[in-house]
């Protein structure tokens, strides 16, 4: 029996998220039905993150498990054939028996894209959140600064949880923008990244809403070690639309 | 009567084209059919660039006249309320009455976007063309700069023009690879940025294709000029896809 592990990038705009649920598409659905085809028995994929509906990914994972004599790198190949074209596995490697996804050392990137303008950019609509409303990005990326480090993120994650814990630790939270140019003067993209250890349910969007928040001076950089210390969703600002976030990097680290 | 001038974004993915074509739905029949609604009376719009099936906009350019009392800037949004979310018109200003977008000296650049990587990415599939074959980009560029200049492009034009005269002026050409990075190493973006006076029917396109191969080393750089002489479309690589393809900037002088 061998562990394969997959990176797998999807354009979430078609899909009801990643984790399985009867009577719809999602990443997992898709997955399990191509492997079960390709390997001509019923698989299971075992995800890492289990994004929301309509959120994107350069790079989740996934792994199984299988008797099959195929090659671990041979899967990327075989699997993209049959896969609908706004998924495609980027690598598969055969990784420990024990390796788990979920259960090991991590560190997860999420980019969350905003596209500020007067009109919105058709060309944009799919992958970022589009907002007239002028936005101050250094002001955003001072309060950013204020949620790096090991925090209760309680006020950033939404009500519904099955958490234990909602302490969790963000490594680096950076705010920027990229003015585009032509005839007519045309808008900004802004970029809010973050990369951290683990991530509560919505926390990266309802990060991006308290931000832009921020950025259109409705809260001040200041407030955000209050709203963390709140320990309260009703504290933050709202959770930002699901088409502008994507996970953009994961890293996995033996335990230690 | 006034002549009001729209800037004009579109995804045109789910369309066929810009020019109307009885029975299909193109970015013009989309423009006259909100303005007809917006104004209570037919309206044509006289286009600028009649962009390919499936060739995205960020400044296409299109006129109409109007008795209408409404204030030149209002345009933009009251259409934007009522055209699909992949258009949307980023300016509207009143023009000279004479002004007329194909009669008038102007500048356009256009985009070619290539994604070179050992496999698709789907968050870019619908913006750039494909390619997992190895593309070295210091060739492309040192080939692109051949076709800057006055040059019969017959050899860069679909066999089926219209056009009096296949001289045209490029006034740039440029390729740049953007890498990307991620846990898993993932792709290079390649743009190959074109700026001229005029294009022939499907030139960007032409030039793209022989660029990709000579990225490919099917052909050197210095076969550009043997290219351009022999004023013959087979001498030419093939038409690369329209889903690479956006006019991205669009200038217009006075005429001198």
């Amino acid at each position: 029996m061998k562990r394969i592990k997959l990176t797998v990038a999807y354009d979430g705009t078609a899909y009801h998220g990643w984790q399985l649920q009867p009577g719809t598409v999602t990443i997992e659905s898709e997955l399990n039905r191509v492997l079960s085809e390709l390997l001509k028995t019923p698989i299971q994929v075992i995800g890492a993150s289990r994004t929301d509906s309509g959120v994107h990914a350069r790079c989740n994972v996934a792994v199984f498990d299988t008797q099959a004599r195929m090659p671990a790198e041979k899967y990327a190949y075989a699997l993209n054939q049959r896969l609908p074209e706004d998924i495609r596995i980027q690598h598969s490697e055969e990784v420990a028996p024990d390796f788990h996804p979920r259960k090991c050392n991590s560190i997860k990137t999420y980019e969350y894209h905003i596209y500020n303008a007067e009109f919105a950019m058709p060309l944009k609509r799919l992958y970022s959140y589009f907002t007239y409303l002028p936005l101050d990005v250094a002001r955003m990326d001072r309060a950013g600064h204020y949620l790096e480090g090991e925090h209760d993120f309680k006020s950033f994650c939404s009500v519904n949880t099955q958490a234990e814990t909602t302490v969790r630790k963000i490594l680096s939270v950076s705010v920027i923008k990229t003015q585009e140019t032509a005839a007519v003067a045309l808008g900004s993209d802004i970029c809010i990244r973050v990369s951290g250890t683990g991530f509560l349910y919505n926390m990266v969007r309802i990060i991006a809403g308290t931000l832009l928040e921020v950025g259109q001076g409705k809260r001040e950089p200041e407030e955000i070690p209050e709203i963390l210390a709140a320990c309260d969703r009703a504290a933050a600002g709202p959770t930002a639309p699901a088409c502008g976030l994507t996970l953009v990097d994961y890293q996995f680290f033996p335990e230690t």
